[in-house]
């Protein structure tokens, strides 16, 4: 049994330092690199590549809105062709530092507000795999676990690119296998136990209890985690320890998708 | 006999428009399309490259500081690792749409304070040389034709690319092979006839007249022409004329060197 | 009678000219200027509160969200501390610009996608009104007449600040005196005529037809005009002619409110 | 006997943070805030504006380049025009909020590569004085306490604003009262009791150790001090034991001068 663990790094720009990038990347196995707009610059995104090739960690754009103000975390009234062109602009200029240091791309995943927006419309997610196609077939799109897996299924065929689907280690989830909105409480799962039990559950059975207590169905090929504090450092730890601890694997989703 | 000519195209941003890239764009083989730090932007950069394809004009990347409201058109203390990594981020963001649409970039040369920087200092050059190097070994770096010649081929030559040489069909020379400064009185020539038998005899003879009358030589593979007034695609219009009546072709750079 | 012009203007940005200002300002009598977030620069703001000193044209702020690339038209997810502190800070840059030439700003309007916001959420307008209150009581919020000019009438007084109503001279209208969107057909009134009798027949009758025919009520203390076109600004010089003609003193708004 | 001890701060910028404010503030008498361009945002302005009239501290302006990638380090080859615009758009931004929570601004100090811009060229002082008097006389110019003194006291004078001079807490000196460069081995005196006790002697002798024994004169009416790690805020607070054990005031600037 294999899983990947991917995190959003490389999110410093400039003098400002986020993130707990060192700590995070030899843990995990897909790295989402930021890529200038909503966070990250040139030279972090070449830092971030080396520190995960050094460790062995697949590398994933993680293009956003051009906001570097609000972190690429707000809604923005951008028409599906301005999010074509955001994302083949990020996706090129990673691949630049790639290539440089003779690595390849093997993901794309969606920041912030984007990425909200596209659960809520499925023409970005088609946006994106349309972008994806045209620039490399190899190229992964990850996209969010849940009630859509199989129109998603459907447009990473139409466009001829695998779709790999994540489940968020620290989120609860809706009978309906959505997310349960931040703005309700138990949102987020804080104990480390119980979010390391429900990620090996996801992996070894496919299935989850939802916030109500119902036993949910969830396919997952990589599991998100987080860098921005000691505490999801942690939670990370944690979860390889219990993947470990039953023997599943974990490598990028490159290497089994 | 071959030449190529090569304009700054691409330079508009969000709603607004810069350069007769419709009219100029026709008018040229090789396109130095802005990448999005000093002009340009995403939907811009796509919508270039698709003019240019449909022209049979080749793809250039022109990277220059991050500095719209400069135009890029001032020097910036930027270390050479710096430069280097804005480099390599715009070529990669304009590779992508050139893929995209089925292309590859033919060269990349570098925009107002980033190459005037590089005429006074070779570790730029040698900078742009070494990302070159690392993207694409097919990737011509245009530098500019004068007395540095010699070092310049040497430093292509040691990352393995090719360099191209530009002559600047408006502008006055010094004795040395170098530009007359815009301080000084006619450093731009303003006659359209002279211009364009002065691209004649460069391309002819490899050789032109000095400010002080002087014969020097110059060896140039491409001609800078500017679109940014009717008046310069007036004088583009000219040297194709004069250059056509004496049999010489005009062909993307990447075709002869 | 009185009534005043105004027109967005000062949005050109580095290199970048957009709009006629040099034309249109000598029309109109108060200005919106862009303050560098979607448009805008500090030179452009400084120079365009010189034009309009020059013509007697009062100053206003034209606060936007901070996106260039897409000129401030696109909706942002802004909290409302977020929109209040964008405002305050854009009016103050401008503020330290009019001060310097020895002039004070007249009036506060809100710009593209932040003025739709607005139109649908009347907590925007009270964001506005709060930090106009927290700067300067005397000047004025412009904000759309329209079915909501009692509640924003009531927002003003809350803040101890005038407000004005603005009526677009070449937008039909709805029966409840809203604006016909500009995705149905007939949004937009291309003839001049009719613009120029209609902003007549409001400031005369106070009286407008809606887009179906029926005679709706309207009171407008300002007139919204453009100035980014030739066309513009010939409406612009007709509807002063019909202004003219019938004895109405086109002042800025702060003269008669 | 009276001294003012300044510190930049507010240079957060969205979700990024830096500095150690909450801590510094409460220690100085004179706040130097970034204004957007090289760091800041609008909602940090407004906090630390709020922070500072918690702890009585006064405002003051500190403006930079438009360049947040290279956090207002680098040179910019800007005009004097162009610097003036720059500094006059930041004091107006700040001013707002400022007077939104009924305060003013004291003082204007100049950030990073605009600071040492200015330390090489006396037009960039004026050109800050100029602007200064154009927009409030009360405002102070901060500037380098060394051998341009006297200059910088006559363009003071002529603008009809206050100067004011600040020393280096943990700088070394050369023996003409400049600074000595950072690229020196010495530069930065690391020792916390022998820096306290160099402020200490500039203020009650106004002279100093240089870096080769020398003994010179240096008059200052503030102390620079740093914020940006936990050992600076330690040296702050040796600075104010010393002051205080020798009964020196520590007050904003402005009370003063």
């Amino acid at each position: 049994m294999k899983i990947d663990l991917n995190s959003d790094v490389g999110e410093s720009f400039g003098v400002y330092k986020i993130g707990l990038d060192e700590e995070v990347i030899p843990l995990i196995s897909s790295a989402n690199i930021a890529c200038g707009f909503h966070a990250g610059d040139p030279a972090v995104m070449r830092h971030t590549i080396a520190l995960a090739k050094e460790h062995g960690v697949a590398l994933g754009a993680h293009p956003g809105f051009p906001d570097l103000l609000g972190f690429g975390r707000r809604y923005m009234e951008a028409t599906l062709e301005e999010i074509r062109d955001y994302i083949a602009y990020q996706i090129g200029a990673l691949q630049a530092f790639a290539s440089s240091q003779g690595m390849k791309l093997q993901h794309v995943k969606a920041h912030g507000g984007l990425y909200n927006m596209a659960v809520k419309d499925m023409r970005i997610w088609e946006a994106m795999a349309e972008v994806i196609s045209g620039l490399d077939k190899e190229l992964i799109l990850v996209a969010i676990a849940g009630p859509k897996r199989e129109e998603l299924q459907e447009i990473g065929k139409s466009y001829g690119i695998r779709m790999a689907f994540e489940f968020f280690a620290d989120r609860a989830y809706n009978p309906d296998s959505s997310l349960v909105s931040r703005r309700e409480s138990g949102a987020v799962i804080e104990d480390h136990q119980i979010a390391a039990e429900r990620v090996l559950k996801v992996v070894t059975e496919r299935r989850i209890s939802a916030k109500d207590g119902t036993e949910i169905g969830v396919i997952a090929d990589t599991i998100c985690v987080h860098s921005d504090n000691p505490a999801a450092v942690r939670l990370v730890k944690r979860i390889r320890e219990t993947l470990f601890a039953s023997g599943i694997e974990i490598t990028p989703m490159g290497n089994f998708l």
